[in-house]
């Protein structure tokens, strides 16, 4: 297995140090070159119906790590504390949305078997973009990427139902072909785009307006492309209305201990 | 989604027909270009047990579609009967085989709430060392795939555990990499190998004896090289016992509707 280097495992682990005293930040451009993930933890009972989900959406949600009923260390960043490491939560209740926390250990004493899903982010792709000279546009404007709800509708799994949730990077047209080249050679972190062009195609109305994420800022000459995006397990959630779920908050991702590079075909 | 070719479909439809009214030999080279699969079917209360071992463990038991409780028509074979497309079938009995079968109704009949796992296999990537030029020693000489258990233990789930299963083709050293390469685009169905030379690495005593299969034709300037191998799941059974399984017999394989280039990467 790829290691990471002795700069990068710091970093990580400074960062994952600080969002557990409290920082609170997008995680994009972090520990560059180290795998992040989303996070998606629910009572025991729904485990086999995300891992289900999973396993039929591959392209939205990518698992990287299933940990056991209760267990809060994930194998990827060894010291690990999944209840306070990620910046921000998100709590849900029947499908809403109840509460933002950036310290999920209430949630864990209220459900102590929560079963979590680590699922691969386009954040590690993205560092293949910079190094192929790729510009990451939200990411150099110091912005969070911008995440659209679509009319896709995954393949239903179980008690679990919703549609694809993607990203957004505008790629100068000279560009579209190296960046699904780079970002297809990550399939455990979304692969290569979904869509390519033409926002109503997946029914997104504004591309100004995402529903997660900041807005995008697209200059002349650029094409928006689409990946799938690990926010998809929120959208599940939305719909399928489970009674308890806890993940990160968009943008706000786990910073893991892994290399990009482990992921790359 | 790529499409498979008129004459593939026509090959893999009488294939499975075949086999549904008895014919019963090894799948390889059979549907030339389109997947094969393993099959591990478990009752229900088993299935997470099954799909969290395929998700920890993804370079053994690549998961390309899971059924759901009692569902025997696959999405990758439209119009297919998992209980009788398959030329034999092994079934498990507290970790021990009890019996191979060329029809497994009755296995269905004793219980109807059977979760089915089809698991990527070897053969889709022959294909592709085929295409290059690499010839598929077993396949040229009619015989079955050599398999072995090794000694490298696979990652526990929940109540299973057990050793991984590697397949093995001699490849001339001038040709090695190239296999490497080959299969390495196929993430979804073993991947690159996880050994190159040295079977005592893999704790494999004998080289001529495997466990699973038939015996290797080596020749002069030839390495032996070690695949991840959807057997796998059944060294977990014999391991971890659990009360009831259904698998295909090693070599003898589900053939779907599907091209391998659906999952190349």
């Amino acid at each position: 297995m790829m290691q990471a280097s002795e700069q990068q495992l710091n970093e990580a682990r400074a960062a994952r140090a600080a969002y557990r005293a409290g920082e609170v930040r997008p995680t994009s451009g972090v520990a560059h070159g180290l795998v992040q993930a989303n996070l998606i933890s629910v009572p025991a009972d729904w485990a086999y119906d995300v891992l289900l989900y999973s396993q039929r959406n591959p392209k939205p949600c990518p698992v990287l790590e299933v940990l056991d009923a209760g267990a809060t260390e994930s194998k990827l960043a060894p010291g690990s504390d999944l209840r306070v490491d990620i910046p921000r939560y998100r709590v849900w209740r029947d499908g809403e949305l109840a509460e933002e926390v950036t310290d999920a250990s209430e949630a864990w004493r209220e459900h102590p078997d929560l079963v979590s899903f680590l699922i691969g982010c386009s954040f590690t792709f993205e560092a293949g973009l910079v190094d192929a000279g790729i510009p990451v546009r939200h990411a150099d404007i110091g912005r969070n990427v911008p995440m659209y709800r679509t009319n896709r509708a995954c393949n239903p799994a179980s008690r679990l139902h919703g549609e694809m949730v993607v990203s957004m990077r505008p790629i100068a047209a000279d560009r579209v072909a190296d960046a699904v080249q780079v970002s297809g050679r990550y399939p455990a972190v979304h692969g290569a785009p979904v869509h390519v062009g033409d926002p109503a195609g997946l029914g997104i109305a504004d591309i100004m307006a995402p529903e997660f994420g900041d807005a995008p800022e697209i200059r002349d000459g650029e094409v928006p492309v689409f990946w799938a995006c690990g926010v998809t397990p929120q959208a599940a959630i939305m719909a399928s209305k489970p009674p308890f779920a806890l993940t990160h908050a968009p943008g706000y991702m786990f910073v893991t201990d892994v290399p990009d590079l482990a992921y790359m075909v």
